[in-house]
């Protein structure tokens, strides 16, 4: 990555906590990165995960212990724990495109980190589970967090970079897992080849891959991954929902795919359509949840257009009748987290705006802003207990069952690209790697 | 899985723990799987890890929010957890070698099972930080887990089998990662091959896999994976320690290999030999311990035989000379868990034994009994903190350091198998699949 791309996000964020820091009256921050935890009565770890708080102030991903002291005013202090270890890989200490932008001490032991730390006029963010009895300040406190949550929203250059080099490496498993589902793979040996191509492993993805064969593609989040390969005959579509990481930044992309040249490749191909429509409605000024609007009337000109209900598009969104089709929202925030934090916020200092009441599950109830990255994923499903519900309903007779029922051996599509909102329009990462 | 042996292992387990509830004064067992959690400030989950307790009376590793009630002399209840979710994949009602052995009660909430669980004169095992204010009986009791955990060092001829298929499964891997190594693969490619050969994933192996190419193998819990492919004239040495699961029991298998036929490759083999000798060494009556020195006296006759002691081996051994080479164990118990329970235990009811002072971290004190499943895995390092303090010692002019030198850049050499101590020899499950 570029030190002078780095040198600028730093400045952006040391602007940024400084304000913060002052508005809420602390002048330290002490983010700690987090510690495995430990399986119960068992001597082995879960996978570590770092407070995003901490990979948002140094792109460190993978190194427990470790602390970033933050004082208003002063060059960011990184506490590096580098153990001697003979039983474990300790990492070099760190000499990179980041490191002269923090005063890095290295801790041998954790307890070590405590003669750096002090309470006074500080705040701590993070998991304190292994921390007691230490004076770290006041534990996370919500006004703080809402406001580093708010900010979070508006990516630096070197943020968008991180996401844009986040999208080339998932894009590269993309193609081999359509390859591998062309050549009649299983779900296990498909995500096998998307993580080797990534150069990823599954702890390292941003979520649980999603690879549905068939059918499963109606699950929307499917991580169940059969290692059963389906005969030519049986392979009818795949849907594909993974990302990768870069510093600490996500990628989150889903692609479908139809195994013959059918009436479901059709659907894909006009979804994919529609898809793209709705990443250009993505506009500065536009509430977000009116663009998920404009995507439940995109998929009700779908289920019009390829016979499967009997209404308009129009109507269709009236009456409710696109929801079991669309069971979920249009998109999300999208950075240091997969759902990153603070769709729901209502102002830097917090309040929560919930989504319309017909739709529960969209995360964005922001107004679209210049600098924010959202997903874009429209998707329509063929899912056994919402259609179910739906034969039960008064909207029933609008549906043409014999379609749905033709439809429903393919599961379902979604397409997602990940999308940048730059003052000079929108930059798809996840088309042009 | 055969059926028949299932119901003769279900017999056993309903034995021991009638005869434990008994003496321990409880009728009834409330066991829970586990629920997944949440990672900090986030919308996703660790992955799951369940329970030992739960996978000891049910093969069941991947579905949370289920539970076993065992009553004294009652056909065991399990209440699988099945939702109504079209966001996540429902497991199917079970209905395989296992199922007819339990009454069993589909949840499609995680508060239903509040319905089912009784706390009069019951025990709970499991972690109780979802469940706050449900009514389960005593938590963990300390005596009656202690005699769970002795029972468990005790395998059934079904339990036997699946750690035979935990070996079976893995050695499959281990035969991939082998050609993945001669073939320049990097670590990281290296457990790809590894994971696809053995059809599982990261999450299911029993403990992070240690791929280690060159110096890494002296890092004794390196999981590191790098993705950097090394040259042919790089290429020194691989280390592979990883296994697999069959229904919940692990295998825990390590090769080292050298990449070309010179001095290290000659270390393996010899390695190798005195690795067999030492699972003959198991037997019933004998203190794991005393194995554990003899190890030590091996590891001392092959620093001898290659030149790299000045010593004899019985010096060496005697002098704390070897250890620097091999800091860790001989080996542990193998079961549930990859480190499985009871190790150090001294009787049924508790007790801790430790390993003798000078071999701290020796897993097991224990004297060997029959239907014991042990590891036994003789290493020698060249680690390079442990050298400059020998170097720094009084032994340091009984070294040979140009040697030591020497082998160095190939880090060092581990051979591990998992042994059944039958009443009529032993069975080595690693090495006839
Ligand atoms: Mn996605
Ligand atoms: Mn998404
Ligand atoms: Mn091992
Ligand atoms: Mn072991
Ligand atoms: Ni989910
Ligand atoms: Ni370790």
């Amino acid at each position: 990555m570029d030190k002078n791309l780095y040198a600028h996000h730093m400045a952006t964020l040391c602007r940024r906590y400084d304000e913060i820091l002052e508005q809420s009256g602390f002048e330290t921050l002490n983010v700690f990165s987090g510690a495995p935890r430990m399986q119960f009565l068992d001597d082995n770890y879960y996978p570590f995960k770092v407070n995003p708080h901490f990979k948002a102030l140094v792109p460190i991903t993978d190194n427990p212990h470790s602390w970033v002291i933050y004082q208003r005013g002063q060059k960011p202090k990184l506490l590096f724990y580098r153990p001697v270890d003979f039983w474990h890989y300790v990492p070099p200490a760190p000499q990179t495109f980041w490191s002269d932008f923090y005063d890095i001490e290295l801790l041998s032991k954790p307890a070590d980190a405590q003669a750096f730390l002090s309470p006074e006029n500080a705040a701590f963010i993070g998991e304190s589970e292994k921390l007691q009895g230490w004076s770290l300040g006041e534990e996370n406190p919500e006004l703080l967090i809402n406001r580093l949550h708010w900010a979070r929203a508006y990516k630096t250059p070197y943020e968008v970079a991180c996401l844009r080099e986040a999208n080339r490496i998932a894009i590269n498993g993309h193609r081999a897992a359509e390859q591998a589902f062309r050549s009649g793979a299983s779900e296990f040996e498909i995500n096998q080849a998307y993580l080797g191509a990534a150069g990823q492993g599954e702890n390292r993805m941003p979520y649980g891959n999603i690879v549905a064969l068939n059918e499963h593609a109606a699950i929307l989040h499917y991580t169940h991954l059969s290692t059963e390969r389906l005969t030519e005959p049986q392979l009818k579509s795949f849907l594909i929902d993974a990302g990768a990481d870069c510093n600490g930044y996500c990628s989150d992309i889903t692609r479908t795919y139809a195994y013959a040249d059918n009436e479901f490749a059709e659907l894909v191909t006009a979804m994919d359509e529609k898809q793209l429509q709705l990443v250009d409605g993505l506009k500065p000024g536009l509430p977000y949840p009116e663009l998920h609007r404009q995507c439940h009337l995109s998929v009700g000109e779908l289920l019009a257009q390829f016979d499967i209900i009997k209404t308009s598009a129009e109507s269709a969104v009236e009456s409710g009748l696109t929801r079991p089709f669309l069971p979920h929202g249009l998109g999300h925030f999208l950075g240091l987290q997969v759902h990153d934090v603070g769709g729901h916020q209502t102002g830097p200092d917090g309040g929560t705006t919930p989504p319309p009441a017909e739709y529960p599950f969209l995360r964005t109830s922001r107004t679209i802003e210049e600098n924010q990255v959202f997903t874009i994923e429209p998707g329509l499903y063929f899912i056994d207990s919402l259609l179910g519900e739906l034969k039960d309903s008064d909207l029933a007779a609008e549906v043409n069952w014999n379609k749905v029922d033709s439809f429903r051996p393919y599961g379902g599509v979604r397409i997602e690209d990940n999308i940048v909102v730059h003052a000079t329009g929108n930059e798809n990462l996840s088309r042009n790697p």
